[in-house]
């Protein structure tokens, strides 16, 4: 028997923005956890898409045609490919859902590009 | 780009129990959401993981050595072919991540069986 999860005492684990923690995972997919604030960079992913579920709090999402707000209780899913720019203007708690090894700025690269693979 | 997705909007358009809904696919895995009220059958998933997440209320699923209980903002992750018997003492609204095809009475069958596939 494996454990329960729960989420918000797991963000209460970590305060930096932009990089996200290891919760679970499902098959070859992972639940990951991140906080974010201010703006993050364009991006895609080329072989898979993204699931943004917001947790606590509201972001959004600018795509090259238009963008997508989120509140508590929305999800959106990125599809393969798309380019996309997350954005918070105050902290939000997001649940990222996506294959293992994705890497959180897609072919993009740059400074908050997150270390893989870290567990909380 | 797609439609954001509201999850309590998404509940408010169906009432029966242990008939999950799909509500957005994410590569060739669904996302259901799904009220559960009292106790479900014994069954297990040969091929895959399950994830539960508690969106609303308390639960509780049941394994041949023990069980958990999970509570809003708490998830739980059924390994591949561990037998499982969810419950639920009140109403209980559930979002389920797991690939396309799956039968929510697993290798079981019975009165319980959901039809596949119905989208909300």
């Amino acid at each position: 028997m494996s454990k329960k999860i729960n989420l918000i005492h797991k963000y209460s684990k970590f305060s930096d923005y932009w990089s996200p923690r290891i919760i679970a995972e499902m098959n070859d997919y992972q639940f990951k956890l991140v906080k974010i604030k201010g703006d993050f960079v364009w991006h895609s992913h080329t072989k898979t898409d993204e699931t943004f579920i917001v947790i606590d709090g509201e972001m959004g999402i600018k795509f090259r045609d238009g963008e997508v707000k989120l509140s508590k209780g929305e999800m959106y899913i990125v599809q393969k490919g798309v380019e996309h720019k997350p954005y918070a203007e105050n902290e939000c708690k997001v649940l990222l859902i996506e294959p293992k090894g994705v890497v959180n700025t897609g072919d993009s690269g740059g400074s908050l590009t997150a270390e893989e693979n870290v567990w909380i």
